[in-house]
């Protein structure tokens, strides 16, 4: 923590006077009491984020699923298991911030009617019915005077059709893109940032240095509005 | 791990010259490569009872499903994600076992057919087919000269109902059965074992001492064999 304080204190402060609200990890849509529908996301990328936006300055609520990461020196953080409660907690924290960040991997559907009691085995076939979760960036993105919003985009193909297309879709001013196979779980990645300009390649770095870079770049596009 | 190793050095070396398979943790059953099925078990119970049966002087080897613990003292681990990967490690360590211990919370089920690349959004309802998983202690004990089995069985009400019917069903010597409500992920729980003789409750406690008093109970049986 003292090392973490030192280091804060001789970073540029991008996002001094600003406030930033993330969602990190995977959600855990229940099933039943014991079982879930969740996803592989170690929650390292948001976590570095919400250090990287912490050190340039920003007041930083960080909205988690379930991981196994320590809070970050100078974040706040909510955690929530399934997409409803990250969306509340979202909700709860959004009014007055000025940039949103989604990197959560939130489920796209949830179990239609989880069990209250664990549901045993039988040994037939069975499903699940699901529902769609809400999309927490999208209703963000479409509040009036929406703070500024990044998103996320976790491919395993075809990713500058998928990031780019998201971007426009939720009309997002930026968005960053990154290949499954390239990064999940691991401590480094390579991403592209993609934004009205157009497409911008960030090499593969360790994920705190990444989420600098995207830092960066964000005040950069925050500060040019 | 010099404090465990003295802890190690004084504790009775009730499992000298016996080899342990384990499993532990959840397992994670993929429904494209970012997205699966799994539960909510930490592991702690199964990295207990490992730690408890090196102590007490076993060769122990620990397959483990996708947790955020570190390999105990003394064990060797085998990481595995799906319950058929698990089902694969437990076969190629079995063999020369005298005690297996199922304490993995094995998803019953997996997606019948996991999609090659990520499944897009699509705003409507949908559902996920799935076929069971094989059930890896039943399997264990059906051998010819099975390991002494030890079962584990999480229940959210009716706990002696069933975990004693899991005991006879599938003709285990010895079953731990705790509601999941007392200790799923917690540090500690409370349990009742369940022998030929009838069951026996353990009044609440940390999982490493409730890990002892079960690998107590268990080196018991195995002496009286």
């Amino acid at each position: 923590v003292l090392c973490e304080a030192v280091i804060s204190h001789f970073e540029a402060k991008r996002l001094a006077g600003r406030k930033v609200v993330l969602t990190a990890g995977p959600t855990f849509e229940a099933i039943d009491p014991v079982r879930g529908i969740t996803n592989s996301s170690s929650g390292k990328m948001g976590y570095a984020l919400a250090r990287a936006c912490a050190h340039a300055g920003a007041e930083v609520v960080l909205v988690s699923g379930p991981v196994a990461l320590p809070v970050p020196y100078g974040v706040t953080r909510v955690s929530v298991q399934s997409a409803l409660a990250m969306r509340e907690a979202v909700a709860a924290a959004i009014d007055d911030a000025d940039v949103f960040i989604g990197v959560a991997a939130v489920a796209d559907y949830r179990p239609a009617t989880p069990a209250e009691h664990k549901i045993k085995k039988s040994g037939e076939a069975m499903s699940i019915a699901l529902t769609p979760n809400p999309d927490i960036l999208a209703e963000v993105a479409a509040r009036p005077n929406p703070p500024f919003c990044v998103g996320f985009a976790a491919e395993s193909r075809d990713l500058d059709t998928y990031a780019e297309g998201k971007r426009r879709n939720k009309r997002l001013p930026m968005v960053v893109g990154n290949l499954v196979q390239d990064g999940l779980g691991q401590d480094d990645n390579q991403v592209v940032i993609y934004d009205e300009a157009g497409r911008h390649p960030v090499p593969r770095a360790a994920k705190d240095n990444l989420a600098r870079s995207i830092v960066k770049h964000l005040a950069d596009l925050l500060a040019a509005r």
